[in-house]
């Protein structure tokens, strides 16, 4: 269609319309245009755009000069096929008058049926259908929501009239009512309607279209439609088109009837008919649940013909638009009518089936297939989760940390977990926050439920290494360690209490909770090779550990992005040394204890080398600050001052008084820009050349042993080529040292992490000296919205959020516009210096689907997340080839 | 010249180049090149440029093609000119071999004197000055430092040899050895030369030279040399010039000499020959200080006829260099011979009086003027300083904090400082680190010494803005505040004794030093009231208090361009309400402690605007994270442990549980990225808003009062649009009703600060909604690196500019490539959006030369600095200027 004809063009027929025509039409409109293009039958109407919407809004909440005059064009047509005359006192013609915006937002804007009708067409209504009954009830429904939407009269105060009327009556249902009451009830409710408004109902059917379609603009900005909107981040700007339609009615007898239906199972997938269907009733009814709907398998015995009719309605529909549908229909003396259809919403379990099935069909291509499948989809099946359908008693909030549900008995501490773990009890550890100490505990329980600390505490992310549920943040909770009670909303958690987590959500469940397990079908691991077939960039994973690295290549990650090498450091056996080694004084000191960490260093990397065989290994080296490997200083602190009082052990006070001199020395104001990462390879070159020597002899002995091995070693934290030179020059000369030395050869490669602005800014000369960038957004972000992600998210996101100064959490949701501008920045810039820089991302954002395709957007080479991320993240990495592939068509 | 036509020439005769060819002959090169060209009588010879000394190091450390034959063309020009012949028996050329860098490496690379002396050559030497006692002399010497400098033998082995001689012949003054002795020694030096290199002392002229120019070469990368640029941050790619020159001898008798001179005096700047000279020696015997040299005024009685032409030459040097000249020259029987000439160095008040004067005199214009005056020399003159010809006992060294030196009684605590204050005592107040409840104690105090904290910890930035000398983040410094003693070096340092700091260099000095006053004379009036009549920037002071606001416009600061907010909570009669406004749970709660400060702030805002009176203001909205007015932590921990075991007091111990769990929920991980600047205005509106109207109040009283304010309201920490969107539409609001319920108009303004890099990545929309821009470099030098500044520089910072990773510390000197990048960025985009916004800059960058230089470059609008630097930065915003004009005109 050409655009220039159309403008100025408000109100569109439905035969006017079409499928792709839905930022015009809205969804419900878009779809009615479509059907009735394709010949289904569907009751004329016509379609005001979501453009005249924010035209409203623009011009100060008015209609756009036009509108009317082309609504009564459109009303004309309508009155020409139905055959009917709005306001006519014979034949009047009736409406419904519906929003229907661009994004589903189902329920949360308003609908008016019956509209036309007035003291006069009543009767009319009555004479035509011979149904003085039917035609009053209609017209008090009319009033009554009417009332509600347009002139905002209370329905409660609707509510208590009709009551009164049933009491009076002496009945128990609406629809037991007589002709007369309704009458009667319909005086009372006009009368409301003048006491509340201070004017009588509109008689003008004119009038009552015009005011009813201004109010569906206005419920475009009420309350809940935007809360709606900023829970499911749709932009307030798009508007809403009201779909205007001529009536037709399920209840005017036995021969009518309404049913919504789904063309395939919602729930499982199944291909078979899925919905419900009540005869001699209007759609609200339904809803109303007073009569049961019945089973729409019924509806073949009940109406053969409609049923037929509708089944081969329901195959054409699913056909046209490819997807399961989810119909709306009546039925009116004998005749089908469709007044909606649209892709039906579904579980992941049902995703994956249908797209698979559908293929299988020939009704959609692999890429096609993998568009209808949703990252949370694959999400849901991946983790343990409570059964759907269970009852719960939720007791608190925190933050969904590591996704997954648990059940244990409460502990309070990780020695006990371990203890009840060797017992055979299933734990959940409770901590104020977890530190490395707790390791042993983290490992033993079912799932970690902590009262402090963001989504990157240390509990959180151990705990998604770990694919173990977590729910951190959890502020109700008073935990008293010496009391060894948590108190929450009143409920006083005892120690061996049965309390449950679910960390896809974040909730606190008292008791237990029926879990039901991951789903892996042979239609899910088909849907993610196609997703992998479809794909430009490549998945990896987070892993740090030999078993983390195979999960990771069970959930069909192509090589790991990023091995955090701390995590080796806080074993039980290995603290000792690691302390040892921070506690000297000079390098000489630290040589003995560096001496035995590389030792089992080296054993850490040969095991996730090895099981990665074949596939490429990126193996940060030490990142946090040292000071972290070291006692808690205030319970150092506590300890002396204790000890000074009592004046117990004076051995154990100098010796806890030195500990914490170091401790005090080596504090640090603001660690996360403190010194860590490459910084402390700068300081301490011995570190960072123990741990390059554990790579590279693990790979030595690895590569004589017939494995291919691939380590990419990776600086943390760089901001210059001088430290990259520095380390590079180190790495280069030791490799070839040990290669001569051992008479082996093997690739490796040196990357800079980009997680600090000035490493971004500065790409094209890091470029110049890396091998390969990596993106470790989490930092970046940290740095360049100065927000610390731990203090941030317990203090003041929330406020911008809601306050709306930020659309997304910018730790969940990678923020394009300024940390994703540094992005674009760097990719451009390291590949102008070095044309086939490898470049990835290992944050947290890499297991993120709209960031993925962002960073699919900007030429990445690939995308790295915790192992249980994998799946999600292969789909999305699709997807977004897939729609840049599609949009480079259509825009060709 | 045509560029072109040099191509190739590696070799310059002093007659073929000029003064502004320093970059390719160095400073000594191109200075005789200069003086032969305006016909000043210089010895002859040829430059070889640094272009040939980098050519050197590209191709591997060996002369480049064509370089000999260059340089003995060179030779035979010089041959020619003297009339003698290199190495000719009978009549030989003897040569000296300098080095020349660009910069002056005053001592940092060698020289060879007498080159072209060889066994033969001596003896015509000998012959041809009828002293062969001179010619052995010249001999030895050459063959020493030869040894020395080319051969790497070291000069200890020589002055053995020498020692032993003088010995044996029973003297005891080199110049009493006989020619016979000399002879001998000769012959021992070329033993020692056979013994050390393995081969004889090269005879052959032509390789002397060549082995010579050589070393000179290799001296650019000796240690000393690449220590001293570090220092001086002078690039070490540039290399050096060497200078091939024949020699004259200022020691062949009574009518030769030799001596140094400046043409005015270079500690005051007094216009009067100032140098020395000693008749029948070498330059290497003044700087050996054997012989006293004598007064150059005592040159006029003893070679009248000499000192007429020294004195001429001296006056033609500078008038042609327009400059003070540091002169070097010798007297050859009865000729004078100029060997070199340079702008001399000298002190502060020398360059203030000479610029001024020369001025006077109508050599210099005052642009010209101000480019001869450096912003050291002003700081110089800012401060009171340690004597300079004083003794001082430096026991330590911490962080220059706050210039100036100060001396007084060590107090532990603020109480202490205050209570000796009142008793007249003058003392130095000694903490580990300096808390908002020291103020009393910080004002009390001469200066400030701590051992903990940075450039930017609260010592710092108080010192700092009391314009009160500060020496903090002294480690070597171990304070026991128990005992009342700090111990350091192994001296103990009781309370009471007296100490010392300077506040210039960090230095901390045992007893009291004797100091000087600030210098401000009319000639430095002058020469700033020049300097602002040639910048395009403004120069803005900091300052929080009218006190500090009326010492910033007496330094000349053209408005206010940072007042911390913060600074005003900390006073004792007002910290009780914040810390009661801290603590409240509830907006309500909150209302009655924000009212009185309220009003204090009016006062605050109401002083400092009023003497600023017709300039503008720029007002800080609150930026430092409320825990910062709590007390600390750790010691209400303590007090709460103690009150716990010894049961004492159980209310006091109740309240103070109470107080540490609220700070304990206020803690941070990262306070620098936390819950600070306008964070706390969009959780917590009542605070910002409170601000604004003690703002605007104060603005409306003034008006009416008859005083012009501009105050511009500034919003810390921004990173949105809607972020500004929020503050804006309030303070618009608030300022709208205010006008009109007191019926006065004023101008105000509302901008953002930029110090995030998010915020300079979105600039372009932030300038939308924002009146001005100010950069915060500090907090963006740490965003941007990532390094928090108060943990780098105590913990890797010194690493990183040992190890060359970096030039210079970023919070210091602007990192250009990487900040400098995003400020570049943020003033395209902001003009763009806004052709006319105001930008500057207030972190302590705005008081830095060499900072301040690239905000000119940028093209920010003015530099706002703490108020004793608002000289230095007048200065040095108007050489940005001039250096800028100076460049585009000579482009073009």
């Amino acid at each position: 269609m050409d655009k220039a004809e159309n403008q100025g063009k408000m109100v569109y027929l439905f035969e006017e319309g079409r499928a792709n025509m839905k930022s015009l039409l809205g969804g419900k409109g878009s779809g009615l245009a479509e059907m009735t293009r394709i010949g289904l039958p569907v009751p004329p109407g016509m379609t005001i755009t979501t453009e005249v919407c924010r035209q409203y809004y623009k011009v100060g909440n008015q209609f756009p000069p036009g509108l009317a005059d082309q609504i009564k064009a459109g009303l004309a047509a309508i009155e020409q096929k139905t055959n009917k005359k709005f306001g006519d006192a014979t034949n009047p013609l009736l409406l419904s008058v519906r929003s229907g915006a661009i994004f589903s937002m189902p329920g949360m804007m308003d609908t008016i049926l019956n509209l036309g009708l007035n003291d006069v067409t009543v009767e009319g209504m009555a004479a035509a259908t011979s149904n003085r009954r039917f035609a009053f009830d209609a017209y008090r429904r009319f009033i009554q929501m009417f009332g509600d939407v347009v002139l905002e009269i209370h329905k409660h105060d609707f509510e208590e009239l009709l009551t009164h009327c049933k009491e009076k009556q002496g009945v128990k249902f609406d629809q037991e009512l007589s002709a007369e009451a309704l009458v009667e009830l319909v005086a009372a409710y006009k009368k409301l309607v003048i006491d509340r408004s201070g004017r009588p109902f509109p008689q003008e059917p004119t009038e009552q279209l015009f005011m009813s379609v201004e109010a569906v603009f206005r419920s475009w900005n009420n309350e809940r439609a935007i809360v709606y909107r900023n829970l499911n981040r749709i932009s307030h700007d798009l508007g809403t088109a009201v779909n205007v339609q001529a009536m037709v009615f399920g209840n005017m007898g036995d021969d009518c009837g309404t049913g919504v239906a789904f063309t395939r199972n919602p729930s499982t997938g199944e291909k078979v008919l899925y919905g419900e269907f009540l005869t001699n009733a209007q759609g609200e009814d339904v809803v109303a649940g007073i009569r049961t709907p019945r089973p729409i398998s019924e509806l073949k015995d009940q109406m053969p013909e409609m049923y037929q009719q509708f089944v081969k309605a329901a195959d054409t529909l699913e056909h046209h638009y490819k997807d399961m549908q989810d119909i709306e229909f009546t039925i009116e003396r004998g005749r089908l009518y469709m007044l909606q259809t649209r892709n039906g919403k579904r579980t992941g379990q049902a995703a994956v089936q249908v797209a698979y099935d559908l293929v299988q069909e020939n009704i959609l291509t692999p890429a096609e297939a993998i568009m209808k499948v949703e990252p949370a989809h694959i999400e849901q099946l991946m983790h343990r989760r409570i059964d759907p359908s269970a009852k719960l008693d939720v007791i608190a909030k925190g933050l969904p940390a590591s996704p997954g549900a648990a059940s244990g008995a409460v502990v309070f501490d990780a020695n006990s977990a371990a203890k009840k773990a060797a017992e055979g009890v299933k734990t959940l550890l409770v901590r104020m926050e977890t530190t490395p100490e707790d390791i042993h505990g983290m490992v033993a329980a079912q799932g970690i439920l902590t009262s402090r600390g963001g989504m990157t505490s240390h509990a959180a992310v151990v705990a998604r290494g770990m694919g173990k549920p977590c729910v951190c943040g959890c502020d109700a909770l008073r935990i008293d360690y010496e009391k060894q009670t948590a108190t929450v909303a009143g409920h006083v958690i005892k120690a061996g209490d049965i309390l449950s987590i679910d960390g896809t959500t974040g909730r606190v469940i008292l008791g237990a909770v029926p879990v039901i397990d991951a789903l892996f079908s042979k239609e899910y691991d088909q849907i993610l090779k196609w997703a992998d077939s479809l794909s430009r960039m490549k998945v990896r994973a987070n892993a740090d550990t030999p078993e983390d690295a195979a999960r990771a290549r069970e959930f069909g990650a192509q090589g790991i992005g990023l091995t955090r090498t701390e995590h080796m450091f806080m074993g039980a056996d290995r603290l000792p040394h690691v302390q040892r080694m921070i506690l000297a004084e000079t390098p000489a000191q630290r040589e003995e204890p560096l001496s035995h960490i590389q030792k089992m260093q080296e054993e850490d990397f040969y095991g996730i080398l090895k099981a990665m065989h074949g596939f490429p290994v990126t193996i940060r080296l030490l990142d946090p600050p040292l000071h972290e490997f070291l006692p808690n200083y205030e319970s150092v602190l506590v300890e002396v001052v204790e000890l000074r009082i009592t004046g117990k052990d004076p051995q154990r006070l100098a010796e806890q008084e030195t500990l914490l001199a170091k401790i005090r020395e080596m504090h640090e104001f603001n660690p996360m820009l403190g010194h860590r990462g490459c910084r402390l390879g700068i300081t301490h070159p011995d570190v960072y050349d123990m741990q390059v020597r554990a790579i590279l002899n693990a790979s030595a002995r690895l590569t004589k042993e017939g494995f291919k091995v691939l380590p990419e070693i990776e600086i943390p934290l760089t901001i210059d080529f001088h430290e990259m030179d520095f380390f590079k020059t180190r790495i280069d000369a030791m490799a070839k040292e040990l290669m001569i030395k051992e008479n082996v050869h093997f690739e490796y490669s040196v990357g800079s992490m980009i997680e600090m602005p000035r490493a971004a800014l500065l790409a094209g000369e890091l470029a110049e000296i890396s091998d390969f960038f990596s993106f470790g957004t989490n930092d970046l972000t940290q740095t360049t919205f100065g927000f610390s992600r731990d203090d941030a998210e317990g203090k003041f996101m929330d406020a911008y959020l809601e306050k709306r100064v930020l659309k997304d959490n910018p730790f969940i949701i990678l923020d394009r516009r300024g940390v994703g501008q540094l992005m674009r920045m760097t990719v451009e810039a390291g590949r102008t210096a070095k044309p086939d820089l490898l470049i990835g991302i290992c944050g947290e954002h890499g297991g993120e689907p709209h960031s993925i395709e962002f960073c699919h957007q900007i030429g990445l080479d690939f995308v790295s997340c915790s192992p249980f991320r994998v799946p999600v993240a292969r789909l999305a990495a699709a997807q977004a080839n897939v729609a840049g592939a599609d949009a480079a068509t259509s825009s060709k």
